[in-house]
């Protein structure tokens, strides 16, 4: 036998069994027999999620200097609050992202962006959940009526960038998703990290 | 009857009915019936977490400007890779939460801060579960030797702020509340967000 190309990653665990615990209309749950690095067993349980998207809406606004980016709230009822956030919501199966993060824009918000760029992917529960929510940037924003899910309640409004990171600095915005999401509109709008524009078609 | 101080938000859910729906090692969830906005019923699933501390360990170099970090290399069994990420943990019930941020500190990577500063919190799954994650810095490091958990595999390593920004950018640091923690070390490295620091007795 040849020697392996790549040595086994020391940390990884490796799966024995795997059963579905919990299925209901939002969540699924499973919770798995994995060989710890030791040769030890333990349970991992998780949940299984579709992935999702973010966008990140840039107004520019004729005469002003700071762009201002388009917001959402939207009462939360595992925080029992209103939150803060970016527009965001879950792939469909078979969904393409960007169709994803267009869709989403355009009913929560009623916005149709001409140009996207794609930043990057976050993960918010790395411990519990195979969430992956992908972030992308729109501009050129188009405004128009929104479209709203039945049973979905939420406002979107707008803010100055400067508005946004002070918010995220003095906690009135503390989703993960926003947070990390200033993060790479405060390093875009410097100059610091750059994207690739473009325009899609319809 | 007098008015009401504030009036009743036009967003706001109220919760009808609460039932467990799994109880396992790790997910606790429910499934709870609420009166939309509208005034139609809906289900709201939801894992209850009991919160948790991450810790920006800042690491002074001598000799050299930029600081470091301390972070750590963790098998996330959902994700199913290696995932770079600072250190965290789970508070214990009852616990506070420095304390439970300098526990986690030490059992993870060995080293115990003379100094800490609270940032903020985060929520990363405001969708579906009550978790939320309490940011500390900590500086003046002492370096000792690390206790982890029966069953915890992990690596602890350092690296600058510099390297940091850019996995964050390019796709190696994915975990968002690492991602989260990132924004809060650029704006405080850059003087432009301050901490209170403050030296906790043994």
């Amino acid at each position: 036998m040849s020697a392996p190309v790549s040595p086994p990653c020391p940390l990884s665990e490796v799966t024995t069994d795997s059963r579905e615990v919990y299925k209901g209309r939002l969540l699924h749950a499973f919770s798995d027999t994995v060989r710890l690095p030791d040769g030890r067993q333990a349970q991992r349980e998780y949940i299984v999620h579709p992935g999702a998207v973010m966008v990140i809406p840039l107004l520019e606004v004729p005469g002003c200097d700071e762009p201002r980016v388009v917001l959402e709230r939207q009462f939360r009822y595992p925080m029992k609050q209103v939150m803060i956030e970016f527009p965001a919501g879950k792939l469909e199966p078979g969904e393409n992202r960007l169709a994803c993060a267009r869709r989403e824009l355009q009913e929560e918000t009623g916005y149709r962006a001409r140009e996207w760029a794609l930043a990057g992917v976050i993960h918010p529960v790395i411990s519990y959940s195979t969430e992956f929510i992908e972030i992308w940037f729109a501009r050129s924003l188009v405004a128009g009526s929104n479209r709203l899910d039945d049973g979905e309640f939420l406002e979107a409004f707008t803010a100055s960038v400067g508005e946004l990171g002070q918010w995220c600095r003095e906690g009135q915005v503390t989703d993960a998703k926003t947070v990390a999401g200033m993060l790479w509109l405060q390093n875009v709008l410097s100059g610091a990290w750059e994207l690739n524009w473009h325009t899609p078609e319809d």
